[in-house]
């Protein structure tokens, strides 16, 4: 089966899959083809992560001999990306191949550097079969151990196919993009097109900046007093989380899209900067209103924010039911929530040093907030509505 | 009955309470209180906060005639908090008198001048029977509506009770402490003591730097494309949540406390300054080496915040459960959890736009989170250890 021939919705057997690279990204996504009835081939250049990947039923190891992938999914570090895409575009000329690199316009200008170099054996016609994607899915732990089929269920997988920048035409062909589109669906995940620039100026705001900001903020953490951390509450604990994300990986993303993420540091540098001025002497006129102004435009920046299923976060009513830290009071009060016939839209648990009260927050359609509290109130619960 | 000379732990009636302000911490303090027995007052300049104080159960509203409370909570917002201590130590002479503002060494520099101040009749010897304390809860709400009885249930509340500066004495008699001490625990809170700088500076980091860290960043984002935004991933919900709390409050909370919080952003700027500097030439010798230590600082930060029961964050294992978006999924997977015994120590969800299956992820002790895994698998969950 040539897949550039043919169209994914043909119904027949599953195309063979390569996946370069078994860390997080490709493992996970080798289980979950593999569980999809597609023969996965794995290929590391660590054979400790190969072997893990194939233990944990991501595929087989690749062997001398073995058939070509029909489609080869290049789940290296961003580093290596281009240089591995090129190789599997060179090695099997009939492949779609595609990369989920988090930075899509670095690699695609690395990709025709080399199909442009005498040097190598890549042509431009090549990139017809080239796509590049960024499934939007990441954890803080890293490599195959960490691998899920079930990481990207539900979770936004970016599709930039590249144009020609003289004629704007599209350079993969519509079979080759539409492949990556399969792909993505079979992982479970949701398709979004974007241009590369386009998506890395997006990332570089929605997933870039936080994270930078999250490790800054982390990092003055560290020799701060026990007595303050003591203190510590959600709104930390929130802001920093991403702040355990790997090291490495982080180097080569910020690194690859470092011009539009300078770009957005530059605008951060000056708020800095001209907040220290307002707060140097916070009683001068008009200094109160301009710290208002930034935590208004935060208010406003804030409620764009989508939250589950695409929802903005204040489209969902929240209550809140106090229960006692043992085994099986959560489930007791969903319990109840779910005899009411309500779907919970949201989560959260509140906690604290030292003390074996928790407070769940519920978030639910407003329509059936009232509803719930008076139901959940009469079974015994102690609700509180937000 | 008079305060100062009865210690809190003599069994008898509860004391009488003033609230000054009825906002979303008076107001919770009240139905706190309320609740546990005490005849609470309450008084707000807002005739209307002051009746919706009253209806949802946080006391009666003070009267001309009305008994002297033993006790006056002034729940001000902080930049009136020492003109309304200072009269409450002055109308009820025998009174001990707490605030709550989030901010003590300013509150305190006010309370002293108005005692110097000839113009006043506060005098030095009031200060005895004032206490300033911080209980670490908040919402993004704000006013009486929001106000709930368990606001301060397992948080922290700061007591710092000021010193002397010439002689190092504690100001406050033993028993004013004892009693605002009591007045937190019958909240529910976790007492910490610290003296005000040491609270202001703690709390610089802990709670104002990360909201103006998420709004900073969430500010950002009022001009962003909506195809970006559509990308957001729950890192980017987690940094920017609190960047939904009320610019009014904010306003006075950071200038109040000004001087701690911009010796913290001359660091968080100069921070800012390098990483520019070093993304503005990613690939030169030294620079990715910067990168990296700015993450790895961060996960050393982040390693320092504590969890739930004070516990460092690593101290549970994670796993995830795949449920479908409807009423009961959630609730009978804890149930199962339920059945085999394990406490759920904390609980996300994970969300994303336009499908309708969702990820649980359960954090559980280390030891009971194979055991655990194995009975969900066997009762027909699709699992996923972290």
């Amino acid at each position: 089966m040539n897949p550039l021939s043919t169209a994914p919705d043909a119904g027949r057997q599953r195309p063979r899959v390569l996946v370069r690279g078994t860390g997080l990204l490709g493992a996970s996504i080798g289980i979950r083809l593999s569980a999809d009835g597609h023969a996965v081939q794995l290929s590391d250049p660590s054979g400790t992560a190969e072997s893990i990947a194939r233990d944990i039923g991501a595929g087989q190891i690749r062997e001398a001999g073995d058939p070509d992938p029909e489609i080869v999914v290049v789940a290296a570090p961003p580093e290596v990306t281009a240089a591995e895409a090129a190789d599997a575009l060179v090695e099997f000329p009939e492949s779609v191949v595609l990369d989920v690199a988090s930075v899509k316009a670095e690699v695609l200008r690395q990709l025709r550097e080399l199909a442009l170099s005498p040097g190598h054996d890549l042509s431009p016609a090549d990139l017809t079969r080239y796509v590049g994607t960024h499934p939007m899915a990441g954890r803080e732990q890293s490599g195959p151990v960490a691998a899920r089929g079930e990481l990207f269920t539900s979770m936004p997988w970016v599709i930039t196919p590249a144009h020609d920048p003289a004629t704007g035409e599209q350079i993969p062909s519509p079979s080759a993009v539409a492949w990556a589109e399969e792909i993505a669906r079979r992982c479970g995940a949701t398709v979004h097109y974007m241009d590369p620039q386009e998506h890395d100026a997006s990332v570089a705001l929605i997933s870039h900046l936080p994270q930078i900001a999250a490790s800054l903020i982390a990092s003055r953490l560290q020799d701060a007093p026990t007595s303050a951390l003591a203190l510590a509450g959600n709104g930390l604990r929130d802001v920093t989380r991403i702040a355990a994300s790997d090291p490495n990986l982080w180097v080569q993303i910020l690194a690859a899209n470092a011009a539009p993420v300078v770009e957005i540091l530059h605008g951060l540098r000056d708020d800095v900067v001209r907040l220290i001025r307002t707060l140097e002497d916070p009683r001068a006129p008009g200094r109160q209103a301009d710290i208002a102004q930034l935590i208004s435009e935060g208010n406003s920046g804030r409620a764009r924010v989508p939250g589950k299923h695409g929802a903005p976060p204040q489209s969902f009513a929240r209550l809140i039911v106090i229960v006692d830290d043992r085994p099986g009071q959560i489930a007791a009060v969903l319990n109840d929530v779910a005899k009411v016939g309500v779907n919970v839209e949201d989560m959260r648990m509140d906690h604290s040093a030292g003390h074996q009260v928790g407070m769940v927050e519920l978030s639910v359609l407003p329509g059936r907030c009232e509803e719930l509290a008076e139901a959940l109130t009469e079974l015994g619960w102690k609700v509180v509505q937000s």
